[in-house]
């Protein structure tokens, strides 16, 4: 058998380092402890800094999906106008959790890889008033990014603007105070380089007394239990005490590369893998590539699928494949969380020997553009 | 500073060895991998023959908090008839998650300490059609355990039988398929002996067609989701990989003792800490004492948090306290999971210690009593 190392260029999960991996495996203490007390603290305190909020911060034992939830129930009633900024994926989910309570939304339909308009959603709030906008940072399924900033000084201030960060979050520059962003919700398997297990949720400071108020039903997702034992520094139901270990360790190590830097980092990062690809002769998926994720077409008469299983297979290399019809159609390549200059250049090798293999003339020197785009950064 | 090694003798979390500690430290995979699929069907297949089912089994990344929310979610409706057996705080945990959803329960309410009696259930039963009966194999809250088997024998057969085993599991014999137990719910920190963070249901086989049926609205723990996606080996959200891969360590460390061999062990742990503090002089505090905790009543004149805290700061052997207005009046003593012979003995010996220095007079012969219990286990 020949060795192969298995390493993630999905977006999420995704690589975790040897130390946080480690950091888990410390001895599980009581969750009604001072001790636990005090990590709760750290923890949520690091990612009010990675979300750059005042406001509370919630940490749930749940993916990601179950952090969006928790947004919906907890701000939201049946009866409301909301608008779904739907450009992927994950854009379709949010539909799909404000159906499953009983609401029936607008949504604003973008085809896969293009971001919202911020011109289409002003026409929209201006002709209607909504309870809340939600929309996506980064569309993990398509690789692009949505402009929130600009989002966020146009949407009226009495409508909630709830932002899925999942795979945003630490990847994209993002300031949820200074963006008029009023919930936001994250997840640990992305950015912050983590196994997954744990969703985090940010309120806007002034609106946790608008938490619960609506009249959806909820329980263990309910921000008002959350509320109550947040403020003895506890979690209502018992976490899973040994990611959030994992978790201030993370923020250790990102807070020491400087949250900044972790944000040039990934910039860096998909400035090589889009201009490598680009010059490869493919073509971008994204009309606004976001930092985390590059998304590019597989050319025709390759199946997508075939190239990245063989690729999984003979170099132990994982890109992501295309979601429901964009099955086959395109690569995604992550580049979220522990990667750095090498992760990045072997990928692109990687492909670069897939596509080869599976006849796709290359253009020459595409690998030797990726090197020197990564010489340039210094 | 005093060296220290703290020591869980608390219901959940528990104790967890360091073979799952590290098992849970290797490299995170891809959930929509063969390799994954692989590690979700074993991980399913012991968790089947620890609830004793041949139906579908459920993996959710919540607390069992979430798992009992699931049970709710996937099989009542808002009009439905439920009859909740309230035994202390988890059975009011189930009044509150039913109530969330809209429903109104009738609720037999017993005195903490005391479990269900089957004729007051019969009599309901018979008085009103009922969709589903709500209640707890072993409530964690008093120690007290209930008997499922005589209620699955005596519940009719359109009632739903739910039932909380998320301390029973592997501490107390159970066998969900012979005691007519429709839906059962577990977790990951207590019989386990793993890390919190994963929850567990098990649905009776031929109930499956029903899941997702009622009209309460649910996403994240949805089994219609989880059904659809089991069917190809994964699950519908990103996982707790890393929780997985301690699941299946604890499994193999579990079915190497042999499952009967847990129930005993549990059984002769709960026999020499009922023997050896009745020996004392305590009074137990349930009437149908669990196999997973030991309750007793703190002495009078005696402030039992602060006996409990004593311990710990001196010892390191962490107690857990009484709940709600129980606080301060019991100590419960968990021994649940990792937790041997040598362990119970330490547990008794540090009580014995913590009582005395509160000037409780302790009669003489109850730690050799408890040695000899031991000794006569061989």
């Amino acid at each position: 058998m020949t060795m192969k190392k298995e390493i993630l260029f999905s977006p999420g999960p995704t690589n975790v380092p040897a130390e946080i991996l480690l950091a888990g495996a410390k001895r599980t203490i009581h969750h009604r402890t001072k001790e636990f007390s005090v990590m709760l603290e750290e923890a949520t305190k690091g990612l009010g800094r990675a979300f750059d909020t005042k406001g509370d911060i919630f940490i749930l034992t749940s993916s990601g999906t179950g952090g969006m939830e928790t947004a919906v129930v907890n701000f939201l009633s049946r009866n409301d106008n909301v608008l779904v900024l739907n450009t992927g994926a994950f854009g379709r989910r949010w539909v799909n959790i404000v159906k499953a309570y009983g609401l029936v939304p607008d949504v604003l339909e973008y085809p896969w890889g293009e971001s919202f308009k911020i011109s289409d959603v002003e026409a929209k709030v201006k002709e209607k008033k909504y309870k809340a906008v939600l929309c996506q940072l980064g569309e993990t399924s398509t690789g692009a990014v949505n402009d929130i900033k600009s989002l966020g000084d146009m949407v009226p201030k009495d409508t909630l603007l709830i932002v899925d960060a999942v795979s945003g979050l630490l990847t994209e520059g993002f300031h949820m105070d200074k963006w008029n962003v009023d919930v936001c919700v994250s997840g640990s398997q992305k950015g912050l380089m983590m196994p997954p297990g744990l969703a985090f949720i940010a309120v806007r400071k002034g609106l946790d007394d608008k938490i619960g108020k609506g009249d959806l039903p909820s329980f263990y997702f309910s921000l008002v239990h959350a509320k109550t034992y947040g403020e003895k520094g506890q979690t209502p139901w018992t976490p899973a005490i040994n990611i959030i270990y994992q978790l201030n360790k993370a923020l250790e190590m990102l807070e020491e590369e400087g949250l900044d830097n972790v944000i040039t980092r990934h910039k860096n990062m998909a400035q090589i893998a889009r201009k490598t690809v680009v010059e490869m002769g493919l073509e971008l998926f994204s009309s606004a590539p976001s930092n985390g994720i590059t998304a590019v077409k597989v050319p025709e008469g390759i199946d997508g699928s075939k190239l990245i299983e063989h690729i999984c297979e003979k170099y132990g290399v994982r890109f992501a494949n295309g979601q429901r019809e964009y099955k086959g159609k395109i690569v995604r390549i992550a580049h979220m969380g522990y990667v750095t200059v090498p992760d990045i250049l072997m990928a692109l090798n990687c492909l670069w020997l897939g596509l080869k293999k599976f006849g796709f003339k290359i253009k020459p020197g595409a690998m030797l553009s990726a090197l020197e785009t990564a010489a340039a950064l210094d």
